[in-house]
């Protein structure tokens, strides 16, 4: 084009935004790459083929615009969740931060607030600023617990527009007690939101927040696709709410949001769900493996129920985690003090992470 | 789940969203579509396979999160649009509206302002409210073409943020010269965006606004993979400007918003550039066959150089519209009076609209 290119500074940019950076975790092309929580277990080769099958067939029609509804994709995910849904009660969008931007549209924007209890997932903030709403931070016990009275308490302070309730938790792994939820939800006036994207990874016998719905037209609970369904990459989020909160995020979606390869894509994957199901077993072994060998080289591992372990008494954090980039293996430092946070990945990964951590040298 | 749903107005719904109904054209079943623009001849079968080939490709690692700057992506945009472009220079999302918005967050919002020549796109209003910034709404001469000076006066008085310009224009199909844009980028201290949804059906011969790109560095410049590559399913819209707009982008888009299978769907379709575009020439022939047989009608077409045609003359719209349904035909009441819009589909498509339109009488 020749030329000098302008500056940021040179374009009439909003003010809010100056200075800023975009969010993103590196992108490095490690061996061993464990720091976004990802399902580092390909999908099954049969799941693979039943989903290039579905998406050629969808291809025929590629030259018309999407179902708006995506109606067979809802219906999916409500079976899939069972308790009784069904597709009226369902959203989906280009993963989770969507389903979630749809919300604040349509519930928080200017002038209204959201609320979490930190810390939690960084894009609750960045998603609430971003549709011009104001980010509120309560806190949590020392041990990233939430207590019901207390939780209740903050929130009734605050009177936000929206909480955000991440169960479990990242970057902590910490769960949440339905009574907190329960307690949350009488406190507010506003939309209560039950982020599960890591629920598949707690033990089988707890109970889903979608035991809550039935009564509570405020309640949300979403999901994701990218963890337990190793689809992070075909950007697929959902969640289930009351058919009128459903509506209201129709007020806000652009018009054919998710396309026809991905509606594909997802049903298809969703009539896999017990094979794609399997891995989290192996991910959740792993997980507890993790747990236990940072515990026997002096590191505070926190309970996770999800696919990953945050672990304390790291002297420096910044030091040990170069010292297992330059090993081959990426980590993630979420900026909590004496804290480095780790996904579960194949035993093989999971193996190459411990030998470098050990090989660093136990905790101070 | 039992028990009786909610109505939306027991919800905390933003004050401004109440009341409003979604945006969205019928998706009625009918044998003949011609009413949202879409490019009716499907994909050939030797680019729907290698399209399938790339997206099989890319499944084997959709456990991952996708490349966030979508590289190889727009390094295929810069080659397809030419101009001397490079990777630096381009941006794409989830459809051109998904675009349009990520500039409307970065360069409109709350207390700013965006300003269109009406009539055109629909979504311009709704994209710009839905940011929080206020709709201006500037006028065009009465056979809908727009005058470099008064364009420019217009621009000058309202001094909006943003200011779209539809080249061709949607819904009524009119050209827009050079001239008018650089007349208007210079009476601008705001983004202006060419938006080329529908430039591939232009004249051959006809000047891009990529060639007013060097200089002009609030100059974008839009297009869509919807119509002339006939992938509406797919959902990929893109543009190109200065780099640091680019950069602008990246503080205001999701991470990791264009999934992996969108980035290989439209990189492989991108490679078959020539044999997608071999069907624009098809299809601009049905689009000035419409024009020739509405007139000999009695009805008024206007100059179009899009893949659709707006006509008036028509005494009862609804009527009109609604005879054409009976007989099979959608075609698009864009809510200008006495006109009607319709798009150039495949010779038989055409043939069956113009019969049904025949078969309902003469313009009045």
């Amino acid at each position: 084009m020749g030329g000098v290119s302008a500056r940021l500074e040179d374009l009439p940019l909003r003010a809010d935004l100056r200075g800023q950076k975009p969010y993103g975790a590196p992108q490095a092309p490690l061996p061993v790459a464990l720091n976004v929580n990802e399902n580092t277990h390909p999908v099954p080769q049969d799941v693979a083929d039943d989903i290039v099958d579905s998406i050629a067939i969808a291809l025929r029609d590629v030259n018309r615009y999407p179902d708006r509804e995506f109606t067979a994709l809802r219906e999916g995910f409500a079976d899939y969740l069972g308790h009784g849904l069904t597709r009226e009660q369902i959203w989906a969008a280009n993963g989770s931060n969507e389903v979630l931007q749809h919300i604040l549209q349509a519930f928080a924007g200017p002038g209204r607030s959201a609320f979490g209890f930190g810390p939690t997932y960084s894009m609750y903030p960045l998603l609430t600023r971003g549709t011009g709403a104001e980010w509120v931070a309560g806190a949590r016990a020392d041990d990233y617990t939430i207590d019901p009275a207390d939780a209740a308490r903050q929130v009734a302070d605050a009177a936000p527009d929206v909480v955000f309730l991440c169960s479990p938790n990242n970057p902590t792994g910490t769960p949440l007690r339905l009574d907190a939820i329960e307690a949350v939800y009488e406190a507010s006036n506003g939309i209560v939101i039950v982020d599960e994207a890591y629920f598949e990874f707690a033990p089988g016998d707890e109970r889903s927040a979608l035991t809550l719905l039935p009564g509570r037209e405020r309640l949300v609970v979403s999901r994701t696709m990218s963890k337990a369904f190793a689809f992070a990459g075909a950007r697929v989020g959902y969640l289930a709410a009351d058919p009128a909160l459903i509506d209201a995020l129709r007020l806000v979606r652009l018009p054919y949001h998710l396309s026809a390869l991905t509606q594909a894509a997802a049903s298809a994957a969703l009539r896999h769900a017990p094979t794609m199901l399997r891995m989290v077993d192996d991910i959740v072994g792993q997980r507890d493996r993790i747990g236990a060998t940072v515990e026997a080289l002096g590191y505070t591992p926190h309970e996770s129920w999800t696919n990953f372990v945050l672990f304390g008494g790291v002297a420096d954090p910044a030091a040990t985690w170069r010292a297992l980039y330059d090993e081959g293996v990426l980590i993630r430092d979420v900026g909590i003090p004496h804290h480095l946070r780790v996904t579960a990945g194949t035993e093989e990964e999971t193996t190459a992470f411990l030998d470098a951590l050990a090989s660093v040298g136990s905790a101070a």
